[in-house]
């Protein structure tokens, strides 16, 4: 164990991050030391600078450094489309799919009876409002395929049933590169009762 | 993708330690960004900290924040005993062995005829005359059981041979808790070699 106050500290403290336990942590530690000026030093500058300046995009609630989000900013991305996802690692994960090119709608989790998570907590009133003040042709669900993320896509479809807007949701079945073999029974059933002529 | 600029710094700096990949990368950053004043304020602060004070201690070579690291200074660990070591993980190793009560001497890695790293490069010429100084009378030769290690292991002990100290070197054999089944035959060769009565 190192017996100095700092070093043990900053252990303790990357340690706490996910992917990372205390043997990894003191690596990371030794690699940080060894490399003190091209990445210990920048990264405590840039964990300063986002720690101080983030925030969330007051329209769509992604992360930002700006009081608007580069998507919410972008002229370029089609405003009568909003996919509501439960979080912002979904936001980059559809951004990483390089195929919606439209607007961004971060739930901040789903509902969920057990954590006391209501359609309040959610900002699900914000979001139906929002619909109907952009005048949003389609609305896509892209919540997680569990029972939470499901509960919530349901209630936010009734919610969003005065609108004018489409309620549309991603599609379930066999994942890109998947093998049979390895899906579980529930993949399999839905991509079955969802097969389309070739 | 996050389109921040800043966000993708830090998330690029943080793929860069090891036990991390860009995917972990992002989502220690949701998690620092979900507790900023809690995790990434402070993180960012020990990074700080520790990058402007680490140093090497000038006697043993352990990472300090003091000119002479707390082991060198603490006057309750034995003077006469030098355990040379390849790294300050190894030091931090031994550490938590709790068993050991003498001072370290860290190398900075092992010879390497391919890395360029000769006896000058490790300093071994410094560990020869602090052995003399200091008046020590064991130094124990703590270094990776790899060819490496060997090879510098072999090397000390031909340097030190003048000196007065007695050269001893880490017992090789079964680990505590290791299965026979799972060990690799070097080892259980060395470990039959070096039997002992019971």
């Amino acid at each position: 164990m190192p017996d100095e106050t700092g070093v043990e500290q900053l252990i303790e403290l990357l340690a706490r991050l996910p992917g990372l336990g205390p043997r990894s942590a003191r690596r990371a530690v030794l690699v940080l030391l060894k490399k003190r000026a091209q990445l210990m030093a920048p990264l405590a500058q840039a964990l300063a600078e986002v720690a101080l300046a983030a925030k969330d995009c007051r329209v769509c609630g992604n992360i930002s450094t700006t009081e608007l989000c580069p998507i919410c900013a972008n002229p370029a991305r089609a405003t009568g489309e909003i996919c509501v996802v439960e979080d912002v690692a979904d936001l980059w994960a559809m951004e990483r799919g390089q195929v919606f090119r439209g607007r961004y709608h971060v739930l901040g989790g789903a509902l969920s009876a057990l954590d006391a998570i209501g359609p309040d907590e959610l900002g699900i009133p914000r979001l139906v409002a929002r619909v109907a003040d952009e005048g949003a042709h389609e609305v896509i669900l892209a919540l997680n395929a569990t029972v939470d993320g499901q509960t919530t896509a349901h209630y936010i479809a009734d919610a969003l049933a005065g609108t004018s807007a489409q309620i549309t949701t991603l599609a379930q079945g066999v994942p890109i590169g998947g093998e049979l073999d390895y899906l579980d029974d529930g993949t399999i059933g839905a991509a079955l009762r969802a097969r389309r002529k070739l």
